[in-house]
Parts: C-alpha cells; sequence; structure tokens
C-alpha cells in the first residue's frame, strides 16, 4: 500500500503571511504526523500563534507522545502564554503503523470528511479550538488503514468561503463531483476544494485556507519516499 | 517565481528505517528550511541520531536562529550527548526571503551540485560531519534566488553507491543526463540519481540514501502553496 498525502494553501487576501501552520513529522515508532493549526485572527500574530502550537506539538510526538497527549498539552500550554485570550484550532493526522489506524485528532469546529467508496461520512461533532479553557478534550477517531480510505481535513476558510455572499461552500458535494472522476490524485481534490473556495470568495479568499487530503492505495511500486512542495514566492513576481 | 523541491529516499536494503531524516520547517521571517541529517551506521541508532540532530536544528531554526548557529549548536549537542563518538551528516537548505538567497550549510563530505543552464557547479570543498569535535564549522555557501537555480544535495547512500563493486556513481554525468531533457522537474532529477544507485547497488542498496533537489522556476501561476507525500508502507505489501 502507499499512503499519499496533499496540501494546497492560500493566504488571506492581501496579507503576506498565514496563519495557517502546516508541518509533517516522522513517527519515532514509524508513520508519520501531519499537523496543521490556524491561529486566531490572521497575518503575523495567528502565524505566531499557530507556530507555537505546531511546534509544541510535534516536539512531543517526536518524543513518543502520544496525538490527544500532545493536543492537550499544547492547549494547556497555550492557554496558561494567553491566558485564555487567545485561541487556535487543530488537527493532527498520524499514520499510526502499530494499531494500523489513520488516528484523527481535532480541536477544531471544521468537520473532517472521510471516503471510502461511494460514501462520504463526516465527522462534525463539536470540537472546541485550543487555548479555551484548560482540561480541554480533543476528539480523537481512528480509521483503519485500507486501500480505498480518503481523508480530508481543512481550516474555518473553508467553513467561511462565501458565506459574507450567502453562497457557503457545499464541501461534501464539492468532494462528491471530484471523486466521480477516475481515481483522482489526493492534490487534485485538494486544489479543487480550495479553488471552489476562493472562487466563492470571488478570487480574494476572506480568510487563509489550508486543505490536507490524505489517501492510501493499494499502489505497490517501488520502497521510494517521495516529498515535493511547491511554494510560489510573492513579491518577487512584482518586479 | 515558484520554488519547488523534491525528495526521493529509500532505505539500506532489508533495513526497515531510515537513518536518514529530512523535515521541512517554515521560517519565523518567511520562506522556509529543509534539513536533512545522515546518522552514522543504519537502522533505529542512526534514526535515534539523525531524529535528534533534526529536531535540534528545526527547533533553532523556528526560533530564528541562524543556519549556522543551529548547525553548531547541534554538533555541539551530539558531542555533549554521545562524547565524540557518534557522528552524523548535516545538510540545511534555506529559502531566505530577507537576503534573497538559498542558504547552503554543509556538515557532509558528499558535495552539494548547483545548475545554472548548461554550467553545473560542484561545492567540494572537505565538509566534516557533526560529532566528531567541538567547535566545528559548517561550510555555508549562498545562492542568489533567481529562476532556472537547480540545487541537488544528497547523502552518502549515493558516494557509495555500486563502489563495492568498482562502478561508482558518476553524479553529474547523471545530472546532465537528466537535464538534457526539456525542463524536468526536480522530482524527476530526484528520482533519477535514486534509481541510478539504487542501479548500481544491484537494487539492494549498500545504504541509506536520500536525494533532495531544489529548483526555482519563473513560473507565474496561482499564489497556492503546495505539498505533496508519498509513503510506501511496507509490511502491509506482503500480506
Amino acid at each position: 500500500m502507499e499512503v499519499q498525502i496533499a496540501v494546497a494553501k492560500v493566504n488571506k487576501y492581501a496579507i503576506s503571511e498565514s496563519g495557517d501552520t502546516l508541518e509533517v513529522v516522522e513517527r519515532p515508532n514509524g508513520g508519520l504526523s501531519v499537523v496543521l493549526a490556524d491561529g486566531q485572527t490572521s497575518g503575523r500574530g495567528a502565524k505566531a500563534i499557530s507556530q507555537m502550537v505546531v511546534r509544541k506539538v510535534i516536539g512531543l510526538l517526536a518524543e513518543g507522545v502520544r496525538d490527544g497527549a500532545a493536543a492537550r498539552a499544547a492547549s494547556d500550554a497555550l492557554f496558561t502564554e494567553k491566558q485564555g485570550k487567545v485561541i487556535c484550532t487543530l488537527n493532527i493526522a498520524s499514520l499510526d503503523l502499530q494499531s494500523r489506524t489513520v488516528v484523527l485528532t481535532r480541536n477544531n469546529p471544521a468537520p473532517i470528511f472521510i471516503c471510502r467508496g461511494d460514501r462520504i461520512d463526516c465527522l462534525a461533532e463539536e470540537s472546541i479550538p485550543l487555548g479555551t479553557s484548560r482540561n480541554l478534550r480533543p476528539l480523537i477517531s481512528e480509521v483503519a488503514i485500507e486501500p480505498g480510505v480518503i481523508i480530508v481535513i481543512y481550516t474555518d476558510g473553508i467553513l467561511h468561503a462565501g458565506k459574507r455572499r450567502g453562497t457557503p461552500m457545499d464541501v461534501a458535494e464539492t468532494i462528491r463531483s471530484v471523486l466521480e472522476d477516475q481515481d483522482p490524485g489526493p492534490q487534485n481534490l485538494a486544489d479543487a476544494l480550495l479553488a471552489q473556495a476562493v472562487r466563492l470568495d470571488e478570487n480574494r479568499p476572506a480568510d487563509d485556507i489550508s486543505v490536507l487530503v490524505l489517501k492510501i492505495t493499494s499502489r505497490i511500486g517501488d520502497n521510494v519516499r517521495r516529498m515535493s512542495v511547491r511554494l510560489p514566492i510573492e513579491g518577487y513576481t512584482r518586479e
């Protein structure tokens, strides 16, 4: 099998720094974790918050701390530092080769979609961002690692897209229309969701938007791990 | 402009854990850094060493510490912990949007190749791995961020490929042959270098191999950052 992860990320219109931070870390017992945080407001302040949360979580995961405990620790640290005045959403998606599951940890009002064949499930139980209180409980779900599973996670830029104009985004419908294509890659799905959100915001995203798609395929190929990053350099293109 | 980063990574034959660790971190003042470390020997022990070094470097970079200082700190920490008995190579490639350069930090005997058009330069000045002594000096080079620049970094699995059979790899020649194609993507180049090394090892890599390619293009597209990861799950494919 092969796990494919794709991320598409865009800043709020006219803001040079995204308040969303996403990083990938290898787990000490194999597998990897993707950590996505969205700091309150936008720009530099939000970036500092989401980076602090991601850094805390990644440091703990790298030491072998379990995902739920890492989320709680980051929440307490944020609450202590900002006295409950600043919140930050957090999602962790971990490929855990010991439990043979994808472990999904969520402190984010935005739901998670899980697709298997024609079925699209939505994890939408109420979930509270980090930093609001002590003893915050993350929601944790486990999904067996098996071919055909697709998991879609995003920040609230998708939730808010188009809302100002009364045309909110139907995420499930967008996912369904992409999945009707012949076995779309995860990057196609992430790009399509982001593009739809940007379109609903009339090409001026009202918030930072990040979309993370995990896909498990039955592909048996070489044993090569691959990663690619594409980073547009703003400012340079204007010269 | 757009910066494209590609990584291809394979384990030593019959070893389930790579001693090479590669991670990407966002820099607090914009841009990002790719950190690649290769711990002595292979398997679990080597992994622990390279993870420790990468974690140390990434933590410091995230705090705004400069690359050279982060490399020195990681070296001192490794030397202190292992009393000079364990070594680890380190490469940092940073996209520094303030200096408008790619900053290359090297504590690795393996050279770095820098390609511009038909020209392929090799940074091969002697460089010593971390952990061998106190006051280790990393080699630091800066390359202006401009379209057409391609940077190739790798661990010593490439250096050793084919050596046992008296057929060492001509990295510059492999790069040249790939670049003769029409504007190859960085993943193509990374994959080609890795494939050539594995071929020279008769499909049983004698060491962990990691190849990192950075390419700067003049592409002006959307302002979307993208990342993708492909992770084969060994063990599962055998069921």
